[in-house]
């Protein structure tokens, strides 16, 4: 082991009850993004992480307008040229903290408790964006950082990063980095170091298909008119075969399919076909033949119906022929699908199956783009040798079916995102008595010493 | 001309005078069927009919309960046993008189102008109403009835005749006749008298998909369990062709075919593929291939989807994946399909196609009998005999895509109805200024008094 890593790593232990500490303080500001009441409080928690930056010598710091709550941005890129440019992600912004009444402690008092942190955020996650400011601090105090740092720290997230689109692509520049480190992305369990490699994307339509000029007796009319109900459900119907393939135009053209050893180490997750069964009641599971439930959860694109509506749909009979019909329909795609070519492949289907007696619109409503981050790529090697250090097992790998949106975002602009953190499945995340539990805490500072090492050191 | 025919439309001619008083007094009260406060008025008017037939030597008068508002019934079977029954079929009921405003003259003050009687009820139907009355009343002062009648005159046509089915099922024998006359059927033109000789039944349903448990996250599950939004959008795609076929089990068997006949006279309506277009607004019309609009319209079944309701149908993107879909969707029937064979047919097809992975349920929300008359038979060729005795044209044969409750009802239980009437498109049924034309009302007294005639006397 190195002398600086040896010593960044003396000086973590060493400063464990400093970072306890300053957890606390930030998990005292109620940064609640959701609740406009709570918009000085946004400023303060970013203003807290400036001045902490700043203390560290961090440059350029500012807290950049997106629109809504503000960008922690700073850099320190004093390694140079040939070092990695690593983007630190992190949101300072907490879920609400209704029901007030089901808290055990405070949820802006952080509370240790049987080697928990209780408050809103310490796991969700104030406790990870500390855990990355005390990995950074203590390279610096254990001589310098060896790689270059940018930090982002957002105040959106818990509401679903609404502005960071057209941020990112405003300050495109300022963000270029080698490569980001996610903490936000959770571990299975506290002795099963979790690298999440791929989250799926999407590309979220409205369908609206347009018939007659008002709505009509279906007595009177009923044979002349093409229904756009009808019309609606036989398109879509169409879309997709009963179990599951998809039959948009070139939809599996850019698919990344599954290798042997993606496959193989999903074995090793606990989420099997019964537990897909236990959490969604169904009596039968469904989907594309050739793959387990997880991998088509995570790892295979889809087409959902989220929402329809035609006609009429309160009590009883009405014998309306619908002059309109709705459908809300989304993909989740997977690397290296484009939610844009999705779209076009869309509007392909729908121009050469639509009947002509309707009229169609298709509505682009949002987008996020798949990530996936190579697994032999320098800085996923580089996590998974820390875990592996730290916690004496190799980090399992896993994909996650969701989108997070940041990391879709960065995707696009080339940068592939380490997806790691101590946060547990069993938290309390966005709910009462959310908590953290500090040995893994204190693990993952260490796990993040060690890959900051790992990025310019020989193995 | 007989001796007995001649007296009565001499009679008539005479008396016409006291028909249209008759007519006044009767649209005088004001019998809204629909508005609670007009209760006591809905006696009033069967009061006026029982006392009107009582009149004319009329038995077994009396306002029969059918849970809503009462049924006028009386009959005279003096014609004997070989003489045919007819039921004469009207109702006292009529529409609300909203916008009030838009009244020239009040609605239930009949008042002639320009030879039309204007005042709510006048032509829907308490005119036919008297003019079937007046043409019995005739044949009756010209020495006797030459065939047995039945009266059967409801109140609450206007609201959908919602007791009908189960009355009829109660009082099947009292109202058994050899076929009904029902001349709340109107005509095209004051020139062109009309005999409407079939009416499509209905089956409605609604279909319900349940899936998962609960509304998931698409993310998280996308791709494991079968959408029933996406289910029910196939299911109902399968359910017809592009262009209009339906693919339940055995939909066509009974479906009895237009002859050559039928189509010959359907070419003297007016109503071309123009004039669907123009009423719909479509740029295209759709369809079985083969038919006309108006054939496919009245004499084709159809399968229409009535409502969709399923997820999330708000603004912008939610990513659920729901828990149920719901679709309400009827078929229009032609004869002689039977709405609860089409339900088993949706059932099977149902149990065919739907996937193990979700349940579902066929609910059975209303029905009607589809209602056919022989053409041939002897009370459509005295009807058709004698339009043309008084207006000196063949009459128009034509067929109706809608369902009027109680021709079905009546069909149901073997008794054909001959649809006539003397209501015209432009009569503002419904409509603020509702009116008669008198002198087309004054023809179909003529109308139904050779009609009496000509079904007991040789051509």
């Amino acid at each position: 082991m190195t002398d600086a890593r040896s010593k960044a790593l003396a000086y973590a232990k060493e400063h464990r009850g400093q970072f306890l500490t300053e957890l606390k303080d930030l998990v005292a500001i109620p940064s609640i993004s959701a609740d406009p009441k709570n918009k000085q409080d946004m400023h303060k928690a970013a203003d807290w992480l400036v001045a902490k930056l700043k203390s560290l010598g961090f440059q350029n710091l500012q807290t950049l307008d997106t629109g809504g709550h503000p960008m922690v941005y700073g850099d320190l890129l004093t390694a140079g040229k040939d070092a990695p440019t690593v983007l630190i992600y992190g949101h300072y912004d907490v879920q609400p903290i209704d029901p007030i009444e089901l808290w055990d402690t405070p949820p802006f008092e952080a509370t240790e408790k049987n080697g928990m942190l209780y408050g809103r955020g310490s796991s969700d996650m104030k406790g990870q964006v500390i855990a990355s400011i005390a990995a950074v601090e203590s390279a610096l105090k254990a001589g310098s950082l060896p790689v270059n740092v940018k930090w982002m720290i957002e105040g959106e997230e818990e509401t679903g990063s609404p502005t960071m689109a057209q941020f990112l692509k405003k300050h495109q520049q300022l963000f270029q980095s080698d490569f980001a480190l996610n903490p936000d992305a959770g571990m299975l369990s506290p002795t099963e170091p979790t690298i999440t490699y791929g989250l799926r994307g999407l590309a979220y339509f409205e369908i609206h298909i347009t018939g007659p000029a008002m709505d009509l007796h279906s007595g009177f009319y009923g044979g002349t008119v093409r229904n756009p109900a009808n019309e609606l459900a036989r398109l879509i119907g169409g879309m997709q075969d009963k179990d599951g393939h998809i039959n948009l135009p070139g939809f599996y053209d850019k698919v990344r399919e599954l290798d042997d050893e993606e496959r193989a180490d999903f074995k090793r997750l606990p989420q099997g076909d019964d537990f897909y069964k236990e959490q969604t009641g169904v009596k039968q599971l469904w989907g594309e033949s050739g793959f387990t439930a997880y991998e088509r959860a995570t790892s295979r694109p889809t087409l959902d119906v989220n929402g329809l509506l035609s006609g009429y749909v309160g009590e009883g009979p009405k014998t309306v022929l619908p002059a309109k019909a709705m459908a809300k329909l989304s993909m989740r795609l997977v690397a290296d699908q484009d939610p844009h070519e999705v779209r076009k492949q869309l509007e392909q289907y729908m121009k050469e199956n639509a009947h002509p007696a309707v009229t169609y619109e298709v509505k682009f409503i949002s987008d996020a783009i798949p990530s996936i981050s190579e697994r032999d790529s320098l800085a996923i090697k580089a996590m998974a040798k820390a875990q592996e250090t730290v916690w004496g097992v190799k980090p399992i790998f896993r994909r996650e079916g969701g989108s997070v949106p940041v990391v879709g975002h960065l995707q696009g602009l080339g940068i592939e995102a380490v997806n790691v953190g101590s946060g547990l499945p069993d938290d309390l995340l966005h709910s009462p008595n959310e908590h953290l539990k500090l040995p893994v805490w204190e693990k993952e500072i260490d796990a993040m010493i060690h890959f900051i090492y790992n990025l310019v050191e020989k193995a």
